[in-house]
């Protein structure tokens, strides 16, 4: 068959992920490919451990890169740490809470669901309650960073109330790495998964995903094998942290790591409080344009995450045509709503390298040209 | 903490994979970052199904590519595929038919292995006779090509035992798509899965993969979930196949599909027989130079892959030392010896890019330094 070479337009992203790939990511990832055993490589890799490690304020020795997108991530997460018949309880508070489920019940896991309204952050009570409830429950799942809802939810107290009860707490930070605080080891948490193409502004592929060594007990000690060969952190560790050499898994995406290498370089460059801050100041520059534009957030101020605003569609404008409109005319990513929430919201993301003055003033002046 | 950029050293890779990527594939990688449900990307997908479709020579409308490497592939045809308590018989011939058998039993099947020696391929009559006694059996696998021996295995027998027994047909073919003839649709594989860092010369991270109608059949009608969210071929499908608008169900690796996509162009380009011809004579060429350095092969001549190279590592000579010599000093990458194989073979991967004249020659003249 005849096909040509794929040259795609320059878009601005501001949906809820993939964000901007800046230049120095896209030649990075643009390099030589070279053996994934090769030393040189595998150097780089463990550089990159000690990035993350740097991401998710954490010591944790099993911190890396899982070789496929976020929710290989959240997969990797609940694979290993839910074993048969274990009650997790989540709480869920968008549409990823209800992957979450997925997971537990397809690794033979008794998920125990907690709903919030979409759009609020999870109610503490509530855990608890649940919590006192179920006494044999495991482990306690909840989203950091809801991309659905663009709703923050506070993973530390959480974490806290799951230990307090003997579980284990595993905390979605797919979209909030490295765009709102997160201190992994002072919050305790147990197993956290991310993505690489919200907030680090890496292309999309891989799932940065780190682990406690009180959920590196669980997995060690499982009584039943992992039900995947490929997400099994047993076999996984070695090829991670394998000492004098690691012992062949699989084949890792040598040039996506070296994307993602990159970006996290770059993150060191900034420093994690002033991406933070970055994160948090551009986000009320959007904030105060669109209320002159009279549009609405869906979540209260207080709970707001600034890398993902989620904003009511106005009055008598139609949804798919002015994303359309904005795509095809002006090159402007943003996100439709998902699940109860489509034909409602729209979602505006500021991650990573898309968060700057001059994407805000874009987008403020596109939405304008639409609405 | 402090970081630099990651600058790779240019290796000549001619091992078991990666293969050398050439400029066009890692320029496609470099291009700016796009939405994965944006109509321009979801054109490319289309595009790349339809290439992906010459690539294995079916018209199967199941045709992708798996977010994540050959590994991923692996798992994705046996989760899909076997339900609790079916009967797989596995043609065993090396390293990787042991890992069909892990797969088999974390999805709760029950493995029933049939060994060849390593090096050696499939006898045919050994499947015939466990066909004959576990007449519940209900899938056959087997490699296409076996990268841990560099031994050709002929899928088109295998597949019509297995049919003519009521089974489906599993096939590895990793190391084998586009090196060595491969018609799907002709020899009626069911399920068959491949890597892009072999013969396709992308960068490693993606596993080409198709399914017939008998193996969509069985993935619908399946009793019980897939024991994974993120394989799940009954939610990918709807975002692979969906007409009028994809459903999300993870976000795709972007520029690591630009770079398949470009890899599949250059195909288009030389014709998938071309493709053969050369992976062939380009074999017959390092043969040649190796029979005059008194070097001999694993695999009897005609059952030998073109695309992978396994030799026995002359008497004298210092595995570790030779393969650090080469690459330090010659910048070129050989693979070691594998399980049983480890410190007795040096395979030698000529796949792709990598399969050239110029890569040959200084392949030999290396080899004669360093032995």
């Amino acid at each position: 068959m005849k096909a040509n070479s794929f040259i795609p337009p320059n878009r601005i992203l501001m949906g809820p992920g993939p964000s901007d790939v800046c230049d120095r990511v896209l030649e990075a990832m643009a390099r030589p490919t070279i053996g994934h055993l090769d030393p040189v490589f595998i150097k780089m890799m463990d550089e990159t451990k000690q990035l993350l490690q740097y991401a998710f304020q954490t010591q944790n020795e099993l911190t890396f890169a899982v070789s496929a997108p976020g929710m290989a991530g959240m997969e990797c997460s609940f694979a290993n740490l839910v074993e048969p018949d274990d009650k997790v309880i989540i709480a869920k508070n968008g549409f990823f809470g209800e992957r979450m489920k997925e997971n537990v019940e397809r690794f033979g896991g008794i998920p125990i669901v907690i709903d919030d309204e979409w759009g609020t952050k999870v109610d503490l009570n509530k855990i608890e309650s649940a919590l006192n409830e179920h006494k044999d429950a495991k482990i306690v799942a909840s989203v950091h960073a809801e991309t659905s809802t663009g709703a923050l939810t506070d993973p530390e107290s959480i974490t806290k109330l799951a230990h307090d009860h003997g579980c284990l707490s595993i905390v979605d930070t797919v979209t909030g790495l490295v765009g709102v605080p997160l201190k992994v080891d002072e919050w305790g948490i147990d197993a956290i998964y991310s993505g690489t193409q919200k907030c680090l502004s890496a292309s999309p592929g891989l799932s940065p995903i780190s682990f406690s060594n009180a959920a590196k007990e669980k997995i060690k000690n499982r009584k039943s094998k992992v039900k995947s060969w490929f997400l099994d952190l047993n076999l996984i560790m070695s090829y991670w942290e394998g000492e004098g050499g690691r012992s062949y898994h699989h084949t890792a995406p040598i040039n996506a790591l070296y994307g993602l290498h990159e970006a996290l370089v770059m993150l060191s460059e900034e420093g994690l409080e002033n991406s933070w801050k970055r994160h948090k100041e551009n986000h009320m520059q959007l904030r105060e344009g669109l209320e002159k534009l009279n549009i609405e957030f869906l979540v209260k101020e207080e709970d707001r995450l600034p890398q993902l605003n989620a904003i009511y569609i106005p009055d008598g404008v139609n949804d798919l045509e002015s994303r359309q409109k904005l795509l095809n005319e002006f090159n402007l990513e943003i996100g439709a709503g998902l699940g109860v929430l489509a034909g409602k919201v729209w979602r505006i993301g500021l991650m990573g390298q898309s968060s700057n003055k001059k994407n805000i003033e874009y987008c403020l002046n596109s939405l304008a040209e639409v609405i």
